[in-house]
């Protein structure tokens, strides 16, 4: 079999780097330890070896379609879904009251990781099982715990979130889906969603939506809106489960993730579908986030699964495909000797390097950022807010780097094959077609680079930032200490310094009430803080690789170590830079993207 | 129908901006006028608009395939060839004695690019026709010509480029294909050949193709390399024609393009394969180069074409859909107000004003080194050697510019639309994939990198790099005259500077010997002096709109003309920048791709 991910990685990340198992002393988390953590990623992988990378391509293939009201899929999700309610995959972060395991959220995001570099496609069926089942889990009554939440863990039932509607799009507060509350206590629901994931198939007898709709006579835009469960079946006195009027309309045909359905929902259309309120009435959209933001960093981490898979793709080719020679130093190459493999030209070496940074980076952050929601949740009482801040400041950034770079990464990779990389028989181009979704899943790039900027970076007098940028001047003060990690820990300083002055000038835009043209450039603001941001995971793991490296008793080999000191160099050297320019960009005075008034014309 | 093109845009450029009519004063272009260049281009959108566009989407659902020993493909196909054999499309360029009308080379791109703008699956046909024929018109013997030009030119026979061996890849050095003189003075060839676009299908009666392959007996390496014409079917004694033992052995399934077919293709299986020498022996690389090089201008022209398509398809989705609010100086939204269109979100006008910053920027690139083609070909002699090197200059540029920002700029044109750009009802995804390829055709992005750097910058003590350099000086001085363009000028001028610095430093590696480390960074340098290059084209082009704008008479509405000013400073604030963390990349002394020996690992 291919290799698709690296586990040496992933527990370098988890142990050597964060060291997740600080966890474990803390309450929730006492039933765990190191060697508990890695059976458990350890089986993940050998479920994903055997069951879910062989079939990657074939789902592919053999894409989700509408049929006779329902969705077809590949016959693997209805394995997937058993599997995942066995061996805690849905269930894991769950208490051990509403039947879970405890499990750190790290764990389960790198269990995540494990699977979706075999197969993205197959993924998202439990993983959204688990964001609907929590949102029950945290918000609902018990009567709503008991109807829905133990068949759902046992991934019998499959969990969707339901929020888009075709008028309303990223806009959630013009969304009409309705609710009106029935005698006992339940409520008659009716409108439209589009683009569910994993709305519909075969393989679950019920589905349960967490559903956003408006009670009636609730406040116009996002404050009137709630939180309901809507199971496409419902239990009659008898126990026996009925239609609750939810319809399957269509699936959407799709470029990529073609295995993983995305459907058309609609409910109420014969005044007889019954959803359940979840939390209060008009904080839907409030508590729905919870669910959002696990989700975002589950997309980035999805976004950098297929980057993963797909580098390791083509490292394999590179490392078996002789072409070319090397240039000598009088310019000529020596054609009387044999052909080179390709991994020995500088410029597919620069494209392979660079999908290690950005795949090894983001996926280190996004570990990093699971670890901070462990800590927000059952860590020290006093520093829950502190880490709490530091999880939402860095998710809509695990989001964002992960889609956008993961996308760059798998083009570098698709490229070192030539002309094989456009060709169906290979699978990059696989890849390719599956990642481009992942910018737009779950709020697009603008839509999380306005929350960075406009939310994030502000809020609480700057707390968060500040707290983020402690870490930052910790990991420099470590690795000052190693001479030849002293120069990049500077550059980290510098780059940070640069950082600083370009927040401050944004935020004199906002402070003259300036707000339109304050987060006009998010987006350009998203990618100066993400560079940054990995540059500092880089700058961590390659000091953690110099300490163990020095250690008598290394995890790993020397080489290992040394792959991530000089990947940590050629990001310092390749990515870094790229804050300068857009630097410049932010600062410049040009007011180039406002539109004059509301507009059909670009100047 | 929608729009998939600007004529406007196009007209500017061909005229306001490079005044393509200056090349009627030369003998060869004398037939031609303003007026009947644009009678020509007119009909061509005409026809474009009626036969192309129309079955752009049926030809990636119907895709090419391989079946009954030939390729099956959409009958567009036959009707392209007709009609470009009839209206000059394949051999518009040639000299009135091979059959052609003499017209500009920048005609002949200009009217590819509005077909490529409709439908880049079938423009390849007959492209690939005309360089085959205008091989055989420069290089081929008087019986060589009167055998397949005729033909070719009427769009009866079709021509390719037979270069790629399984086992060279784009190391041409080491294809094997053979030739061996018969008694006629024809050779036997035998070799086979991979991704050959266009290379069989039933709407042509034959299929001529230039064939690189060794004499026996040649030298080692590209020195040993000659060109044929090697038909499909030959012609017997009697008139009749009969199989030449060119057997169709499969086609590629692929990605995108999936019209265009790419087929593999067997010579001499049945040692009964004749081909005809073109030019001299073993000279058939540096002959195949002059299609090679046509070939590179094309292949980024179809990728600025298929991402502009991809830019008026978002721009009318931005223009058409509502969703969400502005914000207001508050930080707050109106939510009683209704919902804006998307276009005046400063994030989607940013991505509409990049996509329309590089497709317009690297139109008028393409063009102007079109033009140089004509000036090298027909222009005075005394500079035709600048205008070559000029030409040869820009040529990898127009290449490498048009296929990786052609890509970025098909993704925000994606992007705008959300969850719908990811969806099989919406013609984004195709581009998307379509234009995926045009980094790989023709000598890839790492290929034309080195080509510029290695080659192209150091020949004639630097000649043209020098030439290119005094035209932006012209340029900035231009642009110097109008005090609102004046603080760009001067951005191009720094620029220009840094980039001078670049090539000195990297000039002495080189002279220092040591050339691998001087070439390693070339993908680098083709984006840092890309980038450079394309704001030269933007402020002569907001140069020309001033000077229209303020005429009495201008061409254009006062809007075409600000939009271009507009888009210029988007340009010189957004993209230019850039320059300065690729500067810094190129002249750090980290030597962190460049393999340690003949290695299989990375570090």
């Amino acid at each position: 079999m291919s290799k698709y991910m690296s586990m040496e990685n992933l527990k370098f990340i988890l142990h050597d780097y964060i060291n997740i198992s600080q966890l474990c002393q803390y309450p929730r988390y006492q039933d765990f330890d190191k060697d508990s953590f890695d059976i458990l990623l350890d089986s993940n992988k050998d479920f994903a070896d055997k069951e879910l990378f062989p079939v990657f391509r074939e789902m592919d293939e053999q894409e989700a379609h509408y049929a006779d009201g329902t969705i077809k899929v590949h016959p693997v999700v209805g394995k997937m879904m058993k599997s995942s309610g066995e061996n805690g995959f849905i269930g894991g972060i769950f208490d051990h009251e509403d039947g879970g395991m405890q499990l750190p959220h790290v764990m389960h995001v790198a269990n995540g990781h494990i699977a979706e570099c075999a197969n993205n496609h197959v993924t998202g069926y439990p993983g959204l099982t688990t964001g609907a089942a929590n949102l029950i889990a945290s918000f609902g009554s018990q009567e709503v715990k008991d109807m829905f939440l133990p068949q759902m863990i046992a991934g019998q039932w499959a969990g969707t979130m339901c929020l888009t509607e075709p008028q309303a799009g990223s806009s959630l507060s013009d969304i009409t889906s309705s609710a009106k509350k029935n005698a006992d206590g339940s409520y008659k629901i009716a409108g439209q969603k589009i683009f569910i994931s994993g709305g519909d198939h075969e393989y679950c007898e019920n589905f349960v939506h967490l559903f956003l709709a408006r009670i009636e006579g609730a406040p116009a835009g996002t404050k009137g809106i709630s939180l309901f469960a809507v199971p496409k079946m419902r239990k009659e006195a008898d126990g026996n489960l009925v239609s609750n009027d939810v319809v399957t309309a269509a699936d959407f045909p799709k470029m990529g993730q073609k295995g993983y359905c995305t459907t058309h929902l609609v409910f109420g259309e014969n005044d007889n579908c019954v959803g359940w309120l979840v939390g209060q009435e008009n904080k839907g959209l409030k508590h729905m986030f919870q669910m959002m933001n696990a989700a975002r960093i589950e997309v980035g981490c999805t976004a950098l699964s297929m980057a993963t898979a797909a580098y390791y793709a083509s490292l394999q080719y590179a490392q078996e495909r002789p072409q070319g020679r090397r240039i000598m130093n009088s310019g000529e190459k020596d054609i009387a000797a044999g052909q080179t493999l390709i991994i020995n030209h500088p410029d597919v070496r620069r494209m392979l390097l660079l999908q290690k940074a950005i795949t090894e980076g983001g996926i280190a952050l996004t570990m990093l950022a699971a670890y901070y929601q462990d800590l927000s949740h059952a860590g020290p009482e006093k520093d829950r807010a502190k880490y709490h801040g530091i999880l939402e400041f860095l998710t809509p950034i695990v989001k964002t780097y992960g889609s956008e770079m993961g996308q760059v990464s798998v083009s570098n990779g698709l490229q070192i094959l030539g002309g094989y990389g456009f060709c169906s028989e290979f699978v990059l181009q696989q890849y390719y077609r599956d990642i481009r979704i992942t910018t737009i899943y779950e709020g697009t790039t603008g839509i999380q680079s306005l929350d960075l900027l406009g939310r994030k970076v502000v809020m609480n007098n700057g707390e968060a930032l500040k707290d983020v940028t402690k870490l930052m001047i910790h990991a420099i003060k470590d690795a000052e200490k190693y001479d030849d990690l002293a120069p990049f820990a500077q550059k980290l300083k510098e780059a940070s310094k640069e950082l600083e002055q370009t927040v401050m000038h944004l935020v004199g835009i906002a402070m003259q009430g300036k707000h339109e043209e304050f987060i006009a450039d998010a987006t350009l603001f998203m990618e100066m803080i993400s560079t940054v941001i990995i540059a500092w995971q880089w700058l961590s793991m390659a000091t953690k690789a110099k300490e163990y490296a020095i250690t008598a008793n290394p995890t790993f080999t020397n080489e290992f170590y040394e792959d991530k000191i000089h990947t940590m160099k050629f990001y310092f050297t390749y990515e870094l830079p790229k804050i300068k320019g857009l630097k410049e960009t932010l600062l410049s005075p040009e007011l180039l993207t406002i539109a004059k008034e509301n507009s059909k014309v670009l100047v």
